[in-house]
């Protein structure tokens, strides 16, 4: 039988509709097998939506039916009052979306650094997707302990020299606490020339997010394209989260068509959901 | 390596950036392995655009990267003057799409089966999904001879006693031309309680277009939703396409969200890349 549902039949009853008995009048719809069930989550990263305002974004989420958002600062700066984060958090609830973590934040003082861990604890999340300065790093171990609060250092590829790779946060955060991992930008990693499927294999233990969006090219020109459309190989990579059994987030930052990213943000959620399922 | 495509390495060259040596500039986007070899292929029935104007259908499909169009008559009435054929698919043309057929194209008369193939000639197309009235068969039979047009005939579920199954349609057409056969439409095969994976084995040789869409339940008051919210097995239905050497049309007819189809339809794509990738 060649039905996601092994209940199809016994629910449909093909042969009780041919003998014109009353068919079951509801059967839930579920996530396809194998899918529902896998342990990490399919996330929005909030740059997504740099050029569209939260009401929006939420609408847009609810329309592709993911319901984890990382919070960008242009959504919710961080000298926001706790009043005003609590009211953003409260609309984000009101609308069916929680909030996993927060970032980019880029942290260049031990100011920036306190400011983001309080921010992060008014938000509400353990996750704050970041780029602290390397120098700081010291510094900001010390505020992952006492807040208990993750550090996932993203990569930002040929772009910056500041974490260009995964090796680099690697190195930098190797000997620190472990709550201080990775959040691994696939993107960037395939426009360094590195392949992201190997790289979530070697460091899965400390990869708290993947921000996830397909690319045209190897190189540093490359561009954001709809998952699916470009050169990243995503059921190796979603293969490869399955086997080593990763439980964060995988976060799509989609930055094609920014004023109006809602088909490219549908074709590439659909296609993860065809990979997960294929 | 876990790359889609294989060349990714030499074009990219990790040493080479590593080194400080220019990238290649300029990577040919391609889609996946084993994904643009298949026969068959992806297209859009019209129906998909029932409430929306030709003008925005061409720029979602050109959103959604679909070149293959299905004319249904509120797009191009069957009474259009040869003139106005030939600006219609003029316009097609100027868009990058092509049909791949017209309908669904009802027939209750002899005049009506005339016309249907003679607009059918003048769009330039050899296939009309339609569904024709059984004792109309015969007649259909010497048009489809006489024009060397292939009729598929539509299957509507529960809602139509006119061929609601494939069986049906295969009762009525199993003796006539083999240019006679289907177009199963696999979310009425469901909400029939007909396993559609099992049908398109079944009469895959005389199958020339299949309407692909999601339901929610395998029942009459099945509704659209987004390809893979719903309880199609997406993944086996491709899979028996690939192994049966299916060389038609796969036409997305989505019609939930008819007003502002874009999201739906770019899901329900990007879906089907991602099955056919994963």
């Amino acid at each position: 039988m060649s039905v996601k549902r092994r209940d199809f039949i016994r629910l449909a009853g093909a042969g009780a509709l041919a003998a014109g008995m009353p068919a079951v009048a509801s059967v839930p719809v579920s996530m396809p097998e194998g899918h529902a069930n896998d342990k990490f989550k399919l996330a929005i990263a909030g740059y997504t939506f740099l050029k569209v305002g939260i009401d929006d974004a939420l609408a847009m989420m609810k329309r592709v039916n993911i319901n984890l958002l990382g919070i960008k600062d242009f959504q919710l700066p961080y000298n926001s009052s706790d009043e005003a984060i609590a009211a953003f958090v409260a609309k984000l609830k009101d609308n069916g979306v929680t909030p996993y973590g927060v970032g980019v934040v880029y942290m260049k003082s031990e100011a920036e650094v306190d400011r983001a861990f309080e921010y992060a604890k008014t938000v509400g999340v353990n996750l704050i997707v970041g780029a602290p300065n390397v120098d700081l790093l010291p510094y900001v171990e010390k505020k992952v302990m006492q807040y208990d609060i993750r550090l996932g250092i993203h990569n930002h590829g040929p772009d910056n020299p500041l974490y260009s790779s995964p090796d680099d946060v690697w190195a930098s955060v190797r000997d620190l606490d472990p709550r201080m991992g990775f959040c691994i930008d696939i993107g960037h990693t395939t426009r360094l020339g590195q392949d992201p499927v190997a790289l979530a294999r070697k460091y899965h233990n400390r990869v708290y997010d993947f921000h996830v969006w397909d690319t045209d090219q190897p190189v540093k020109a490359g561009k954001c394209v709809e998952a699916g459309r470009g050169i990243i190989d995503f059921p190796a990579f979603f293969k490869t989260l399955r086997q080593v059994g990763y439980s964060g987030t995988v976060s799509l930052e989609y930055t094609k068509d920014m004023n109006d990213p809602l088909a490219g943000i549908a074709e590439s959620i659909g296609y993860f959901h065809g990979v997960l399922d294929g």
